[in-house]
């Protein structure tokens, strides 16, 4: 039967010169310039939107709506008459056959293949935890995290046991690189300013942040002295930093740190990614499950198969593997684009990508950030508008600008959130863990 | 067991003076007044946040975002000190006892009750219909119906077959009252106008949109000539207005109108609501599921229990039962609660309801609306100035008005919707439908 139908399916339901797997910050780019270059091009991507990332957090934290960090890969793409949008998840990669397919059966035939399908939360093996600690990297995610925090406080309010809600209180975040980071701000200004007098039985400002980080510091990729400015500043909002101290488990309402278990109202996982399982398909990958590329974005061995951005390991000339960064997988994306459009047009041979640096920022709490750049160096109030000029002017539509510069600037005067929507959690979700007051 | 139980059961988890179940537009009315009174309060909610309703289509139809149409109950209520905020799912009233109890277990119990506790998409009887035409009703229904509708167009551009193709691109709405009409004004706009050069293979300007009526004329509640500009107006933009007409069945892909069975890639329920099922429990409902009360909205039987809005059933001098609208049930629920304080405070004798008709209105596409009360009567583009200025004007927090007026404009100005987010549906429920491309 399978040889029959397999040997009867021998035309693809699309066929395209490129096929770009993600429309993250790297496929995005690629595609835009073949469709300004006219290539025949078909992106196909899971979810129906380009994800702003680096605000994602704000999602997470009743900051900002979903509709304000997302924006329609068509809507994006209107005007690119060559590139074709699809809306469907890749289930295998056949680069011996120059193929894709996707779950719902098709398959798209290419002669180049841009793999850009990004990264996933990463466990670490530990899989098991991820229904207890929630990871960010999607809309899913962030309404979830977000609708999870609001609950823990519901909870709390709800409770008439004073222990239970100190426990209830107790909010843990997994990892001290920039996520982690921003949400260990965001939520502890959340509890002390925000929250502060929307509850009658509980005080959110008693709310007890954990943020805890195996390595030796927060922000590891920044420089000392930036690191040490991040931890003073969130420990003077109340956040406990606890650096050098690893996870050991992750349990319903309980988390274990260097061997100490701490009740807890809610765990959120920021301690890692890994590569889209897709590279897996390709060959060998690294720990973080990246597939290698050379200098040129090539995956080796297998003809017209290009990978870039968070599921591709690059190094630079100095052998270090370039970080999964917005602006790497950006620069990469662009860097292709013109590549493959060259090759198509006039056959010439693709250039060596090269990454400059334009400078790494993390937010640490109201008007308060950090920017590297090489040796130069900012923090506090400077950085964060820095930082809010940047974000706001690379966010997709102008219409997102608006509404997302609006949103800061009356957060900033009143303290205010917008978007604290609890929705899809059910409120029998929000019960008294006493045994002895949960009846049918 | 359960005997010994219950005479342990004594205390209750909570109690206050007056028990408000729903913060729609009546029960927070009451809480407000109330909460300005002083009274020692409980309001109960399933969810976090009000809904300002009458804009709840144009979540649906991915011109707003869900947090402009909703704002936390502990927000607005913040300042009234004596009213405490749960989040909780009411399953009992038990009159007897002057208790009710939540799902969690816990017993709120009340001096006073007031069941405000609105109503729910009701399918006559159909309940089979649910699964397969959704209804309007909180922020989930209208992010799925966001969802299903866009995924309606997705699926079309998936496919590769033009019969499959057509019948996706049917739309219909089911119910020709204000919600189903102001439905399809928005579906026809966004594929007449938003999504037009989106797409490569389909022509979303081709989109078929059926509005089923059973009744003579669409807008029942209106006059007739309001009625017939409506329709014409509809007409205009590409619905097709079918009037007296019923719907027989309803399958997935299928909708079965006056004995014609049409292939359809979407159904929307706009055709009817019934009050909360709590309602039933304090005595017999009429049909629409509402329990009758007194000319002080007393339900009667039972002592120190009213009800208002959606959930309750009051005539008018006219022998009339008031229509399900908001401002019923606003000015019920102020009246009510300045009934209570002063029945609380000074021991005063609760004062008949009466209701004055602010007016109705009905938005119908583009700079077109509907406005009447009593003989006055406006329609076209003032009635739409007047509707935005009244809507942004009503909904709750400065942010959100100025959000939404905001996006109101940019959308007058460039047709754009801000909100074409797919979020919960995965891809993989976009697939062709023709058997013989569907593989594993």
């Amino acid at each position: 039967m399978t040889r029959i139908a397999e040997s009867l399916d021998t035309s693809p339901d699309y066929s395209a010169e490129v096929v770009i797997i993600g429309a993250g910050f790297g496929g995005l780019e690629v595609a835009k310039v073949l469709g300004r270059a006219g290539v025949d091009t078909i992106l196909v991507d899971r979810h129906n939107h380009h994800l702003f990332q680096p605000l994602l957090y704000q999602v997470a934290t009743a900051a900002l709506s979903a509709t304000d960090v997302a924006e329609p890969v068509r809507k994006i793409l209107r005007r690119q008459a060559s590139v074709k949008v699809l809306f469907g998840a890749v289930t295998s990669l056949r680069p011996e056959a120059h193929e894709v397919r996707l779950r719902s059966g098709q398959r798209l035939r290419y002669r180049y293949l841009v793999l850009a399908s990004g990264a996933i939360t990463g466990y670490f093996g530990h899989d098991d935890w991820a229904r207890w600690a929630p990871g960010l990297k999607t809309i899913e995610d962030a309404r979830h995290i977000r609708s999870q925090l609001l609950l823990t406080f519901e909870r709390a309010e709800r409770s008439n046991d004073p222990e239970e809600r100190r426990k209830l209180l107790n909010i843990a975040i997994i990892g001290g690189g920039p996520t982690g980071v921003e949400l260990a701000g965001a939520i502890a200004e959340l509890s002390r300013y925000t929250l502060a007098r929307d509850f009658r039985s509980i005080d959110p400002q008693a709310t007890r942040i954990m943020l805890v980080e195996a390595g030796p510091r927060l922000l590891a990729g920044f420089s000392e002295e930036l690191s040490a400015y991040t931890e003073t500043r969130l420990q003077r909002l109340g956040v406990e930093v606890l650096t050098g101290k690893a996870v050991d488990d992750i349990q319903p309402g309980h988390v274990s740190v260097a061997g100490i278990s701490t009740p807890v109202g809610l765990v959120i996982w920021a301690a890692g990614v890994s590569a889209s399982p897709l590279a897996g398909q390709l060959g060998r990958t690294d720990r973080a499950g990246r597939i290698a590329v050379d200098e040129c974005l090539a995956v080796q061995g297998h003809e017209g198969v290009y990978a870039l951005g968070d599921v591709a390991a690059f190094k630079d000339e100095d052998g270090r593997t370039l970080p999964g960064l917005a602006q790497v997988a950006k620069q990469q994306g662009i860097h292709l684009g013109k590549g493959l459009a060259a090759r198509i047009r006039e056959r010439q041979a693709l250039s060596p990508f090269r990454y400059e640096n334009r400078g790494n920022t993390a937010i640490v709490g109201r008007h308060a950030a950090v920017f590297e750049r090489d040796r130069f160096r900012i923090k506090g109030w400077l950085a964060w508008l820095a930082w809010a000029i940047v974000h706001v002017y690379l966010l997709v539509g102008f219409q997102n600008r608006l509404l997302v510069s609006l949103q800061w600037l009356w957060r900033y005067l009143t303290y205010e959130r917008g978007a604290r929507l609890i929705v899809g959690d059910r409120p029998e979700e929000v019960r008294s863990e006493d045994p002895g007051s949960v009846r049918k």
